[in-house]
């Protein structure tokens, strides 16, 4: 795979280190995240919302609807900055100044198209597998209608940027701190619980694979707390 | 209270119902979040990163480095919108089109100051005890080296928005689906796993309070997952 290309606008200056050029690592933080917060300009002024997305090759799916006012000013092709963050734990150094996070972060910057046709539908269809992967074959298909109402914008994953802090705690020796003060990392990660069906779903009809899916993909990584 | 105003700026216009004016509720899902996007516009194009912050009162602090570029800017008066979104759940309707996601979401919009002093100091101080609950007492004070490399900004909450969508799965009866298919909420949040210490950590050190705090903090609302 090519490396991710680094631009004036997508070099990190600040710890320049966490910067990554894998394209494997965007697919990772993009596979593993379901909500982005996308910013755009509106009268000169910030703006930042939080959408679902997904990825389809080398291009970042969003889903809206026709009524919302940043989607549709997205679609009128006003200049993105879409940015994905996990969040993987809170890093106790020996001082607050050391302390951290750790997590991983994408910043994507481009320019939305709007899909029609058989691409809407293929781009809804991607949508719907990764933020509840098998539902697509447990539900009716979209009406006309509801295709209609819904916007689905397409941008290249050509300007991106990469951030990711994934280590321990560091203590520098000539800070005198205290050896005998605890360090560490106290791991954070989206988890599920226990699925809650509507009053209308009868008691029979057990939760469907999708929702499986969906638990097991937000149950890995690390032990549930046991106190 | 006084409720938060709604502006042409923070007025929601898609799906408004969702739209929440109880300073209450900002306060609730400030408190319950950890890392915000900031949104700016440099060189006419919008850039959002992953910040943490804190509350105090009603501002909002930012917490960033003096070598960071977006936080400099910030500090120079670029206006911002500061983005908080708690991702609840993914709700499963018996349609795509009716499906959707629970959250709660704030959107800050205004122009940081610079905080010096006592106040910077005190800044520094509540970031740290929203972020890492009680650490500020098991560590040392920050050095003036690590202060003067420290900037804290400071926004007032007057121009808010609060979004949440809290409620199960809608089925319309006009849209002729079938019953038999499970509805309801999967339920998320992001929750801690077990403290991991530093290698240089002794063997006799135990996690203090402070991350039995968030891990506590990180381990209500939803049984773990059991199967």
């Amino acid at each position: 795979m090519e490396p991710l290309p680094v631009t004036d606008r997508t070099r990190i200056t600040r710890l320049a280190q966490r910067q990554v050029t894998d394209r494997q690592a965007l697919y990772d933080v993009l596979e593993a995240g379901l909500v982005a917060h996308v910013g755009l300009v509106r009268d000169g002024m910030p703006v930042v919302l939080p959408i679902g997305y997904a990825r389809s090759g080398d291009f970042l799916l969003l889903h809206g609807s026709t009524g919302g006012g940043l989607l549709r000013a997205a679609a009128a092709g006003a200049p993105l900055a879409v940015t994905v963050t996990l969040l993987d734990g809170l890093v106790y150094a020996r001082s607050l100044f050391d302390s951290s996070m750790n997590y991983r972060s994408v910043m994507i910057c481009g320019t939305g198209q709007v899909l029609h046709g058989h691409d809407k539908i293929e781009g809804l269809r991607q949508l719907s597998e990764h933020l509840m992967p098998g539902r697509w074959a447990e539900v009716r298909e979209p009406t006309a209608r509801e295709l209609a109402a819904t916007l689905i914008l397409r941008l290249p994953l050509d300007e991106v940027s990469v951030k990711i802090r994934a280590y321990g705690a560091t203590t520098d020796p000539e800070d005198g701190e205290d050896r005998d003060v605890w360090a560490g990392i106290l791991p954070l990660a989206l988890r599920a619980g226990t699925p809650q069906p509507s009053d209308d779903t009868p008691g029979h009809v057990t939760p469907p694979q999708s929702v499986h899916t969906a638990r097991h993909r937000h149950s890995v990584g690390f032990e549930p707390l046991d106190g």
